[in-house]
């Protein structure tokens, strides 16, 4: 099944946009869990044995794996198994190369530890997007409008038409086989809703909810539209206030509700 | 001391633009070495100690490490740490992202494994180079213009100035500590040249030569100007055709000589 489809269906199966991401940052553990790899395992995996039923889709972020070094990409390694099949799950490492490094990229991740999908950053051009989509059940989000403050120095660049409008239009050119989406972010609603408007063949990965304080009801609004987007909630679910675990999982209701697929 | 003055320091004292890329590729491997990750292993460590006394930077590319995983990352790891202090060795990932994760891929590369310099990709803006710029004695090489066959459709995208120009810029701006430069392929000779004259005071890292055919001559002429710079030769050097290891050594005198400083 191509990806997009794929991911389409999660969404409809679980009624919700909501994708939780996975960054185990040990610095806002809870009593709960040690600050060190082997708590990074332990914690990853309640999360997942808590939302496991709620959510259609897992972000792991790779940076939180990486600063681990061996051991963090061996615990990557064994988290990703945990997944069931049904469940889509992303490798966040915006990597962005050419070339043989592009291809050993896209094999690390899409073969190697099984990802669904990556995010990519668009920086090289279709170069670096091409390795990673040649498989049609694999798929790759490409930043588009990203959610940070700095970001329109760059993608809001140009006389006329601005940058990530000319990266959406490259992104739906290669997107041949349905297995692409773009990284738009929920601080940037305009931009969202533009971005819906002009490309509606193309799912949406939308950060900045949650923590960021990004436009739910724009982001959502997004979803319901063309072809379908998930919502990623990190922080605001990873870290409840109390530091009960068991809210980790009420945090995953609250916003599984918040972010609900209501049929047309 | 400031990472751009280690750099040209060290450029110096080898009297070498030459870096070597460890691009450790076991499909080129001669059948000297096993095609696995102790392979690997032991090509690189062989390709260091023939050329250790020679170059003043070698760049390892992180997609042939982490294709191995977790060992993968451990070898990366050990093969660093055989490399001599005042030899500069960059971590070639091409990161880009933001806030906590940006700051764990820094801790990673530029503390763990200390690194002295990372790559980095500009599409999230300043945000995405901060958090590796913050320690003077640490440095960063920002993606401008790329030496492959697309780079141009986002790099060059703009109505007047094109984006390349304006990254550029950026990057001045941040090299406050002096410790920023950028990549620039061998294979656009007119925009290094261009780059050159506007940005004298930023290092240039440049690809492309070698295997990908850039000009020599120009990237050497860049480099004796401004703020120096250092050329990075990665297949021409590690696959002689010959498939003698004693080739390796051979070629790299041969691009040592080709790149070498001339005292102005």
């Amino acid at each position: 099944m191509k990806f997009n489809e794929k991911l389409r269906r999660s969404v409809e199966n679980k009624s919700t946009f909501l994708c939780i991401g996975l960054d185990p940052d040990v610095g806002k553990f809870s009593s709960h869990f040690s600050k060190n790899v082997r708590g990074v395992f332990d914690f990853v995996k309640t999360v997942i044995n808590l939302t496991v039923d709620l959510v259609p889709v897992y972000k792991f972020n790779l940076a939180f794996f990486e600063v681990w070094g061996g051991r963090g990409w061996d615990v990557l390694e064994k988290l990703r198994e945990m997944i069931p099949l049904e469940t889509i799950v992303i490798a966040d490492g915006k990597r962005g190369d050419i070339g043989n490094s592009a291809r050993f990229y896209a094999k690390t991740l899409l073969e190697n530890l099984d990802f669904d999908a990556v995010t990519l950053s668009p920086y090289l051009g279709r170069d670096s997007i091409g390795p990673f989509v040649e498989n049609e059940g694999k798929g790759a989000f490409v930043l588009c409008v990203t959610s940070n403050e700095s970001a329109m120095e760059v993608q809001n660049y140009g006389g006329g038409e601005p940058l990530y409008i000319k990266v959406a239009e490259t992104v739906k050119e290669l997107n041949v086989r349905e297995n692409l989406g773009l990284v738009v972010g929920a601080t940037k609603p305009e931009q969202l809703g533009l971005l819906r408007r002009k490309f509606p063949e193309l799912p949406f990965l939308i950060p900045g909810v949650g923590a960021q304080g990004g436009s739910i009801k724009v982001a959502v609004d997004v979803c319901k539209k063309g072809a379908s987007g998930i919502i990623n909630v990190s922080r605001a679910i990873l870290y409840p206030e109390t530091g009960n675990i068991e809210d980790i999982r009420k945090k995953a209701i609250y916003y599984k509700n918040l972010l609900k697929v209501e049929k047309l």
